[in-house]
């Protein structure tokens, strides 16, 4: 019997040129939730930080950029890569978590949608091409893939653009050590339904999870930690510890429920496209996912990251490093056909979802 | 053969108690874009308003209460009115175009999305209950009712929970003529996927449209219109007349698109609910489509509007409105089984679409 396959048939990206490293982070002063500085050097601290996270340097888009700007640079080069006709596409689905926030405001701006503009800027007549965001934490763009492939099973589409973008450098406290984490980015992709009988290619299962009780404030906006700053501004703030017990709770078995359902066995597992928050954390969650299968050392490249450079850019991380890997951007990591391999994310909801798919 | 229906088994809305009357309006001073004061009295700017858009007065939420707590009420009242089981919902879909917006900020909400702050505040342990949030302009609480029915075809979910919440007096600029078309209001539905030898309810056709050429800033963020204000404040714009034009223009055919998709001959409408966005635009859009059919004359009760009492909620104006008619909260607006009825809206983006569903 034929079926319909969901394909990723092209990828793009958009990292801003503008590199932050650590060093940058050490004049600043640090205060804790408590509005009380933090006693500890800033050098420490930001080694303590790069210790952690892996992270050595992020990446800040031109304040003259926005987030759609950047959607559309990385929409562009998807579609190119995909050698697709714009007009073809049937959804623009675009997901973030501010919208567009104009640089040295902290006002999100998302009316008219990010995916109109972006449809705007790619010059997309086509009225029957659908343009709209999703805001589902950092999994975002992952979900959107997930929708995706709930369309052409459902025969509503046959062509999707889906896109994660932020600009996280906007809404960042700078008296939090947390926001040494984010960082701006854009990551596409171009995905296609194709008939089972023309590919072995194509989505292979999928698994999401929200978790709202307790977790719903585990990422949310908050006033700045230095003292007698005005409370009506907010920033984006995490509850670190919380996040990492929550993804290491739940992230292996529901990336382990996603690779049961495709009925993968796990030594065929070729990649894992992991959402890139925090070096240590992903590395962990990796390694209790294959101790779910009896496993105890995780396979040698199975996991690229691109953290150490990139930072944390939220609904971007998981299509950029999909995108550098693909395109053969990035050291001991390449995909072959047939491969299969595991994406993976985690967020503000909180949310997390898998996708395993065969190249 | 059996197949799936997509059947709106139960409503819910919220509505504020705060009337904020015309008159109210009358003591301010309006701007044109052009920064300059309008030197019409503002007693005559207020009678020409209601006389084109039919408002008298709107409803503004109570300052302690954000989009997502009327999200939640409206949810809830849905809830109990399809008397399910909170926790077999598959879905909880919430459109709105500025997320929560905390009374005197201007900064947008949305981190964790609203839909996670819903299920937190229903109380909603079950995982598997996916929590997203969809901006498509105020046609966004009918492309969640689409979306879901996207999903029930493609067999991910049953049950979904679509909720429009919007709270545009905390956006307005008071300067500006707009701000009086304005309102704050959720409304909600429970979908679920019916099996079609079960029932004759459900979605028969849908259609949508984005438009997002020149069309793609007729709704938008822009600063106030008093002289010297802060351009990185910014606030709900709209190009009233081009919006008209646009409306005008594409409305009336995707209606008459949805309905020939639903092969329903136009003399067995029965209602028309259509976005609450101004009375003589409403009645031109329908009269346009009648005339589409070579009809001259729309039938008498056709299109239920709540317009003068409640105003423009953006994405709540479609669900309120369907909630107060089903409820019989409506002078000379009733359903009856078997009724075929349609939905359309138009909104930021610019996006449209509609839906006809048999009741």
């Amino acid at each position: 019997m034929s079926t319909i396959k969901t394909v990723i048939t092209g990828t793009g990206s958009f990292i801003p040129a503008n590199i932050k490293t650590n060093k940058e982070f050490t004049g600043l002063n640090f205060y804790g939730e408590d509005n009380q500085k933090i006693a500890t050097d800033p050098q420490e601290i930001v080694d303590k930080f790069k210790q952690i996270t892996g992270i050595e340097e992020r990446r800040y888009a031109d304040s003259d950029m926005d987030s759609s700007d950047m959607a559309a640079i990385a929409a562009q080069n998807a579609i190119d890569d995909a050698q697709c006709d714009p007009e073809s596409l049937d959804q623009i689905i675009v997901a973030h978590n501010f919208g567009n926030v104009i640089t040295n405001t902290i006002q999100t701006d998302v009316l008219p949608a990010l995916a109109s503009r972006v449809k705007h800027v790619l010059k997309i007549k086509n009225p029957n091409c659908v343009a709209y965001d999703i805001l589902f934490g950092c999994p975002g763009w992952l979900q959107g893939v997930i929708q995706a492939d709930a369309f052409f099973k459902a025969g509503t589409a046959k062509k999707c653009l889906v896109i994660g973008t932020e600009t996280l450098s906007r809404v960042i406290d700078m008296y939090d050590r947390d926001s040494m984490i984010f960082s701006d980015g854009a990551g596409a992709s171009v995905l296609e339904a194709k008939n089972s009988t023309a590919t072995q290619s194509g989505i292979l299962a999928s698994s999401v999870q929200s978790h709202c009780m307790d977790e719903v404030d585990y990422l949310n906006m908050g006033k700045s930690n230095f003292p007698d700053s005005d409370p009506r501004v907010r920033y984006i703030k995490m509850k670190g510890r919380k996040v990492y017990e929550y993804a290491m709770k739940y992230v292996p078995q529901a990336m382990k429920d996603c690779l049961d359902k495709a009925g993968v066995d796990i030594s065929e597992l070729k990649k894992v496209f992991i959402h890139q928050a925090n070096e240590k954390m992903d590395e962990g969650i990796i390694k209790a996912m294959y101790k779910l299968y009896g496993i105890k050392n995780v396979p040698e490249y199975i996991m690229p990251m691109s953290i150490h450079k990139l930072g944390n850019s939220s609904v971007a991380t998981i299509p950029t490093l999909l995108d550098m890997v693909r395109k053969n951007n990035m050291v001991d990591h390449q995909l072959n056909d047939g491969d299969i391999i595991l994406f993976a994310s985690v967020g503000a909801g909180m949310n997390i979802n898998a996708v395993c798919y065969r190249v």
